[in-house]
């Protein structure tokens, strides 16, 4: 996580300090000693003998804070009241807000926004439900629901440590796509409270995006919702990943010149993200997929513990093919590793067909470096954005929303993850697309246009689409 | 609700007429025969032969609407395509939207906001969870909750159709008080769901108000919630009334020159609200309080089905008055209605005691009308906007959460309750006091940093504050 420590050595080092005892410039020569680098002195507050200030300052590494400090308290007369960094002032208060759409300026604007006027619009939703995707927020509003249960790399840390996340979720949904978006961080991690608690409070939203909750709950968590709700339910952990890595897929074989139907591919990592990309995959042309886990390669025949292993084991390795990953890799066109740091070693590129494409999403360190691979490979791509070719969620999710929601969308057919990741995939040109450019960066504005528009005309397609098409979408009464 | 009729007929008409068969002029003046007065025309598209207008126009009533439209399409070659009017158009897509307080200009504040960076967040909640109130929007965020069941004067019309009400609430909250606040309309009406739902979803809210939520299921549903959860729980049907009727009570007693331990108080209507309201007279020295309901006065010695009533024989009524509302309210020098329209006689009010006050909240059409009470009553309060002294819980609850809030209350004391009562009550001087005004119109903008200001010493002296007292509320790391 080198990159984190980069970005938030910018820390604030508020101090006391006896101005009869100690001068400012033994404490600043003090702080650059241990490596600090000065920005600004804002004084806090000054009595006859003591000084506040806080010392804005740069420091190489995370790490050297406690060294800091440590060296400054050694001064005589002075006191740190506190170090902080920029990442913890920006969470100051929470990243989100409700804005009011409409202000309540005078009397008329509180009848008609809250009592007596809002009755009429209550009543008109009594009378037709589906309105309520029109006068109210259910329209442009999407729930960010999390059980806390396995948070990025960081696992169970419970649903007020996954806040942080989430909140960050609805800011990008937000301004990424203009959606609405609302965390809800849920105090259980029992399925059926889950699926419970999560149908209860969908009146309030036009789609749900599940997020962070540990496999295998998470697979009947989704199938439940979906099944039981008539909005979109999406859990971007296994869709979201699943759709970033076949827009790749699809840009990497255009430029090794292969086509997904003639692939070998194998994908080492069968947990959650690893079996939605298996069925994207599917669902997109490829045959020859050998999914691989701790114990080896999945194969017909076997019975496993895990439900969707099963599932996986009939409809995957057409050859079956059994063994170690370095086994079944032989010849292989497309590893997508989404397991472990280190698991793919340079002997086993080695082993694969010519033009080998390497997706190594394991983070923060991946299945195999670049800096490794390089030589062997000739495209590869991780989930970090200190490299070319980064797969980030990012790129999906807000365009997906963005498109289920304009199109009111009751659920999310294969067909419209698959058409959002050649969607992202078209972002990049014929003349653009190379071994270092096969995705396109999540700051790149054409992705979410492409990416609902994509989604809206599969919806419509697969009639999942609900949108009533009176063209102003002004309620007629 | 003529309040309502008379605000929300500003309407648009949008109709496409044949400039071949009909001349808009033909058109307009129809309109103003049907009582329309025009306020603008907008062209929306024209074709060769027809052309669409989005016509504006005042209507005297919004039965007229009706009328005027089946008056247009009597001639020929005009098509009436829709007619909305500004609460509609006002509703479109709901009243509120969540926004980003730090936006995502960059790499760096994507490694801030969200991934890799906001993982030191998390786990710095995960080490010590009190700090989410400081880093996730729990510190300023608030959840109106309501099952639909008991929605303004409209009854059990669900939680699609509640959504416009705490849309309405959530804005009346940012807009009065900074607070931010997110409507969650439940589907379901299962007491212990709606327990256990909102227990769920509290780690992301700082406090919780029950909204339209049926009684008595309401009383228990508040109880439960404030024993299980560490956040305040407020129901603003029960509380908020209670609350603004003491602010209005004290001062008119101020007016009449009586005082509340002196006072014998009517009850009439002992429901959610009435029962709240006769609690927090009793916490404030209000010792002669007899209710009455349907059946008549509530006496010690009747075994009542309903629970509350119980409570409420045995802690009311000392003088064991019997009868009906016209028996008991002989002598009374205070009635006070949550009621029914209508039921309070004129010949109920002569027998009331010298200087009588009558706090008719019945809602739209009080228990007497302030056109048949005036001559008998010194000072007369209702529910609605057309007449002085209107009681409104806007008074209330956004200074309340303000203040709850702010000092990281754990739960709301009835002390709190009650001093936000009388910080209401401290808005209007004793020069500016009078008979027709003892309550400050909810566009002060004074109220709301009484009560919270009010609302916080309380907490302090209950215990019920839990504020970390670092005074710039900067994380110490």
């Amino acid at each position: 996580m080198n990159k984190t420590a980069e970005i938030s050595t910018s820390v604030i080092l508020r101090l006391e300090y006896n101005h009869e005892l100690v001068s400012i410039s033994l404490i600043t020569a003090t702080l650059s000693d241990s490596g600090a680098d000065i920005v600004a002195i804002d004084v806090n507050r000054v009595s006859k003998t003591k000084t506040v200030n806080d010392i804005t300052i740069n420091l190489r590494d995370q790490h050297d804070i406690d060294d800091m400090v440590a060296n400054i308290e050694k001064l005589q007369g002075v006191k740190v009241i506190h170090v902080s960094d920029q990442t913890f002032l920006l969470h100051l208060g929470g990243k989100i807000e409700t804005q009011p759409k409409v202000p309540i300026k005078n009397r008329d604007d509180l009848s008609r926004v809250y009592t007596p006027g809002v009755a009429r619009i209550c009543m008109a939703i009594h009378d037709d439900i589906t309105r309520a995707h029109t006068l109210t927020i259910k329209r442009n509003t999407v729930a960010v629901v999390s059980d806390g249960s396995a948070v990025l790399g960081l696992g169970n840390i419970g649903p007020e440590a996954a806040m942080p996340v989430m909140e960050g979720k609805a800011v990008l949904f937000k301004q990424m796509a203009d959606v609405d978006a609302f965390p809800i961080c849920l105090n259980t991690q029992d399925t059926d409270e889950i699926v419970n608690i999560v149908k209860a409070i969908a009146p309030s939203f036009g789609g749900i995006n599940l997020e962070d909750i540990s496999s295998p709950r998470c697979f009947e968590i989704e199938e439940r919702l979906n099944r039981e709700l008539d909005i979109p339910v999406f859990h971007d952990d296994q869709h979201g990943t699943a759709v970033v890595i076949l827009a790749a897929l699809v840009n990497a074989l255009k430029v090794v010149n292969k086509k997904l139907n003639e692939c070998r591919v194998v994908m080492c990592g069968i947990g959650a993200a690893g079996i939605a990309c298996s069925k994207i995959l599917l669902a997109s042309g490829v045959t020859d997929l050998i999914g691989v886990d701790k114990h080896g390669a999945i194969v017909r025949g076997t019975t496993y513990e895990h439900k969707e292993w099963n599932w996986f084991a009939e409809n995957t390795n057409p050859h079956m093919l059994k063994g170690s990953l370095s086994d079944v890799i032989k010849g292989a066109d497309v590893f997508i590793g989404l397991s472990r740091p280190g698991v793919l070693k340079v002997e086993d590129v080695k082993q694969m067909a010519s033009d080998p494409i390497v997706f190594a999403m394991a983070n923060p360190i991946p299945e195999i470096t670049p800096e490794e691979a390089e030589p062997y490979v000739r495209v590869m791509a991780t989930g970090r954005s200190d490299y070319p070719n980064q797969i980030n969620n990012v790129l999906c999710f807000p365009g997906m929303f963005r498109g289920v929601l304009d199109c009111r969308a009751s659920h999310i057919t294969e067909e419209m993850k698959v058409s959002a990741a050649y969607a992202i995939a078209s972002v990049i040109t014929d003349d653009e697309r190379n071994e270092q450019y096969i995705i396109p960066s999540v700051f790149n504005q054409l992705v979410v246009e492409r990416v609902s528009q994509a989604v809206i005309a599969s919806a419509i397609e697969s009639g999942a689409a609900r949108r009533n098409l009176n063209p102003e979408g002004v309620i007629v009464k």
